[in-house]
This record gives structure tokens, sequence and C-alpha cells, in this order.
């Protein structure tokens, strides 16, 4: 099971379930344009938004499989578990950025969070499989590394599940906290990242 | 004609033809959100099933192009009638998902199965045809791998083929059917697989 | 320039186009499905023939790209004109599906074969640019390969040109002979291809 | 971070931003069909400036990438970010194909201005945040090659921005322009292009 197909599968899944985002922004061509497109700008913050977070946890995903030196069964299919997420992403951007200002924000900001969460969710447990006990990592592979991201992404599903209870109390606050999310990792990823590479 | 394009074109239909089935996921903006979001539990599973076998058959295809040596023209054709009935998947996956507990059951049903049995009937030609005589196989693939392959892949179309016909008498079932199979063939490789790789 | 990116981004055109086919599936949710299903035949010919046509024009992409040794911008830019007509095949595939038998027939007819006379002339230049004083070839190409391709490709434009042509008399003529092209192809390039190879 | 999966990545939200252009184009079908088609020749327009411009910008990033030798997690992040524009051309590709005629023209042609400049200022961080001091070249990438690219890549932040403001005084003026662009840039790229490959 040749890692290097996984790896383009997934980046097919990341780039596709980005670029469908698109398809969320909608004008009515009967009213006019330039009032729609000011309204329209929890559309360009979710589109922005969940497109920064598909691709650092693209970015992430390269780390991973970095780290890793073969793949199995399991870790495919977990990583097709993890994909559908991925991939379903674009279906609560939609309602998160049609409904976060009317009646349906709870529910909207609550399957945008379960969705992220479970996201998190399936990318630990696709990282914690391979690197218990070095099972499917590389050689070579830095345990200091290794521990490094396996304590880093515990915060994933913690934030996300936070932020997604949160959406119970104050929708607006929940949808707050996804941006904060993405802007922490951006923050994280570009800064520390760049000093250690 | 390298097997290596013909792999990234199957690649790129596996993925994008996954990722398409969130567009079936729409919600009516007219309606209250919540409500919708639990009645829609069908269009999840339906979205769930799909994406795995998607997931399981583009995993089983990756398995097919590790025996294979190299590519023919004849080959190249199966394939291409093999990957239009894969990004055939998400026009039924719809049907079933919106109709399955209506009055067109039936018809959504046997569409689906329809869909399957052809896109599992075309594994298994594309297969046989390059596995008999190991008229394409490398020159290393194990006869035994090579046996172990064939005898398991004539289990889909059957499979497929009985839930199909079920349909006819109950649709449920054979929905039913349908995700059965995916749990099974996710089983089989996971637990299977984990082992000999 | 390295040929290994033109080829990845023409093998995600391929496959996009392809799987956007399934999108101009469409039913009407507000009446009975069977009907529905079993009236759509020219919309699942419609898909086939295009899925089957992009197919072929990926296959023989390849047979021209493993002719090529290097490329330059100004094949690049005659790939992206072709690209660009390969993509654009959803939209007239749409049409055809949905109103060969009605009174738009022949503005549907006239604007596929438009779309296929104008993807076979930019593939022909694509390749006379290449191949013409062997400017792109690589040093090991067989003159033999090459000129029996110039002259097999010749005949794309000539037939696409004059089903066009009978569109004006006969919509149901020329999307005859769409589907005949498509199966000469097909049963050219698997009789005659499995041989050679 | 290997820079082959960047790559992988552009690749397939170029072609796929690229192919989902395809979607705007829509006819209908309760109306005669043929005085549409010639009606809808902005849609045509706009969709091959759109596909040209991102077949470009596509080009132009593998001429970025070659001289390239490795990536840091702040180039990624700038990817990310240039990238999302790229894949959010298709929205203002389909104001400016419906609205170029009508009271939104202004609107739209902003809009689709803002776009193409952002995009075009990413793009030059992108490449200055990798050239300045060398920081990610290539140990041989030639100065003068580098150089040329960093002035050849000014002009396009400058052209768009001066064609959005002309849109507040003119949107035909401001249209014509994003066409004079494009067909600038094609003409630059294959005839210079050629001679120096």
């Amino acid at each position: 099971m040749p890692k290097g197909r996984v790896e383009s599968f997934a980046d097919g899944i990341f780039a596709f379930a980005a670029t469908l985002l698109i398809l969320n922004l909608v004008v009515d061509q009967t009213r006019p344009l330039a009032p729609q497109l000011l309204d329209n700008w929890t559309s360009y913050a979710a589109y922005a938004v969940s497109f920064l977070t598909i691709g650092i946890i693209g970015a992430n995903h390269h780390t991973v499989m970095h780290q890793i030196g073969r793949v199995d069964r399991f870790f495919l299919l977990v990583t097709t578990l993890f994909l559908m997420f991925i991939a379903f992403i674009p279906f609560p951007t939609r309602l998160l950025a049609l409904d976060i200002r009317g009646p349906d924000a709870e529910a909207a900001a609550l399957v945008y969070g379960i969705t992220l969460t479970g996201t998190a969710l399936m990318f630990n447990i696709l990282w914690r499989y391979a690197a218990s006990g070095r099972r499917l990592l590389r050689q070579d592979a830095d345990q200091r590394v290794v521990d490094g991201i396996s304590r880093s992404y515990l915060l994933g599903p913690i934030a996300y599940g936070i932020a997604t209870l949160v959406a119970l109390k104050s929708p607006l606050a929940s949808a707050a906290m996804y941006v904060a999310i993405a802007v922490f990792y951006i923050a994280e990823s570009s800064v520390f990242g760049r000093s250690q590479s």
C-alpha cells in the first residue's frame, strides 16, 4: 500500500473541498447587487475561515505523513473517515454563513462545531494509531517531534468541542471562536514553523 | 502507456466523486433549520455510505494497480467505463437519501443498486482482464495474492445484485443491505488487512 | 517548464470535467420518480458519450505527451486553450440531453458539435505545433508513430465538423453521429491499440 | 515540508477552480434556447477570460516553484491565502457575466477587479517572501531570472488595480481592461517565452 497514493487522494479531497466552498456564495439576480454584496460579508468570512481551516489541516496532514513510513488498511480506513469529515465542511459552512444572524444561528453554529470537532477527533485517532508504539512511523522519526505533534494536536478537539458547547449559549460567540481557532493555528504555524524549518 | 497516469486519473475521479456527494445536502432556507437537520438523517447516512464505498473501492483499486505491471488500451477503456460508474454514484445517492422514506423508495433503491452492481461488475472485468493468464501482471506478482483478489472481488457484484433484487420487495431492506455491504468491506479490510500488511 | 506539471494540470481538468457531468442529471422531487428515470434516458446517454469522449481524449493526450520531450510557453498556451474546451463540454452535454427531443434540438446539437469540433481542432494544433520539425519531440520518438498520430488525429475535426453541419438538417442524425464517433474511437483504440502495445 | 505536495495542492485548486467556471453557464429551460445562446456571449467571454487568467497564473506559479528550493510554514500560509483568491474567481466571474450589461455592472466589475487585484497582490507577496535575500530559492537559481520575475510580477497588481478603479467611471471599460490584461499576458508569455525556452 504505497503512502504516495494516500497522499494524492487526501490532497485531492483537501483541494476539492476547499474549492467547492465557493458554490456557497450566491446572489439573487432579481434584486440589486451592491447591497447584497455588502450584506454577504458573513459568507465571505465563512468562506475564508473554512478555506484556511482546510488549508491548515492539509498542511498538518503533510507534517503527519512526513513522519510516517508505511500505511496499513486500518490507517487507510481512518484516513477515509477523516476525509469524509473534511469533504463535509462546505455544508455547515453554508449554514453558518446564511443563518448566523437569524433565528437558526444556534443550529448552524452547532452543526459547524460538531463537524469540526469530529474532524479534529478523526485526525487525532489517525495520528495516535500511527504514532502509538511508533507503529507506522519512519525508522528515523525524531521521538521529540512525534511527542510534540501528539501534544499540539490534542488542542484541536478540545478547542472545537468547547466552541460547540458555547453555541448553546451564544451562537455568535461560538462563531467568533471558530475564527479565533483558525487565526491561532495560522499564527502558531507561521511564527513557530518559520523558525524551526 | 504509463501506469502512473491511469492511477492519477482514477485518483482524481475517486476524490472528486466523493467530494461532490456533499452537494446532495440541501436545506430549505424558508423553513426552520433545526427540524430539517434532524429529519435529514437519511442524507447523512447516504453521504457516509457512498463516501466510504467510494473510499473502499479506491483502496481496492490501489491493491489491483499494485499487482499490475503494464496497461494496454483495452484495460484503459475498461478503467474508463469503471470510472464512469464511480462518477455516477452521487446521482443515485441523492435519490436514495431523499426518497427512501417516500413513495419513490423502490425506484431509488433500484437505481442505487443497479449503479453499484454495475460498478462492481466493471471492477471485476477490469481485474480479470489483467489477471487472466497474468496478462498485465507484474513479473513478481504472487499467484496466491492474485487468486485471493479474484475470489474476494466476486462477492461484490453478487452482494449488490441481491440487494438490488431485494429492492423490489422491500426498499428499506435493500438500503440496509447497502449499509451492511459497506460495513462488511470496512471490517474485512481493516481486520484482515491489518494483520497481513 | 517541467512536462510533469502540464500533465497533472491536464489530468485534473479531464477528471473534473468528466465528474462534473453528473450534475447535469436532475429529477423533479414533486413528480413521481420512476417515469422520470425512464424518460431521462437521453441524459444517461449524453453522460456516457461525453464521459467516454473525455476519457478517449485524455488517453490520446497521454499518447501525445509520451512522444514529447519538452514543452515551451506557446505549447502551454495551446494546452490551456484545449483544456478550456474540455472543461466546457458539461454545458453542451446538458443542452443535448434536455433538448434533443424538443424544439431546441437544432441549437443544442449545434452547440455540442461546435464545442467538440473546437476541442478536436485545438488538439490538432497542440500536436502539430509539437511535431512539426520535431520541435518538442523526444530524441527517440519514432517518426512512423509520429506520422501515424498526425494522420489519425486529422479525422477528429473533420468528423465532428460534418456532424455539426448535419445538425442543421437533422439534429437527431447529428446526435447519432456523436455517439458513433465515440464508439468508433473506442473500438479503434481498444482493438488496434491492444495488438500494438 | 516537501515542495511537491504544495505544487499538487496548488495544481488541484487551479484545475478545479477553472473547471467550476462552467457551472456559471445556465439557460432557462422554459424559454427558447437559440436566442439565449446568442445572448449569453458575455458568459462565454467571462468563462474564457477567467479560465485563461487562471491558466496563466498557474503557469507563472510553475515558474516560481521552479526557482524555489524549499518551502517553510509562512510560505505555505501565503500560498493558501493566494489559492483562496484563486478559488474565489468563479464567483465574480458569474457576476461580471450576468450583470455587465445591466444596472449592476459597476458592482460586478468592482468585485471582479478587487478579486484579481488581491490575487495578484498575494502572488507578489508569495514570490517576494521567497526571493528576498534568496530566502527559499534554489542554490543554482539565476539572479537575473529572479530579478526578471520580480519586475514582471509587479505589473499585475498595478494593472488590475487601475482596471478596478476604472470600474467606478465605466464598468465596460473596466471589463475591456480585464480582457486586455489576459491577452497581454498570453502574448507576452507565448512570444517571449518561446524564444527563451
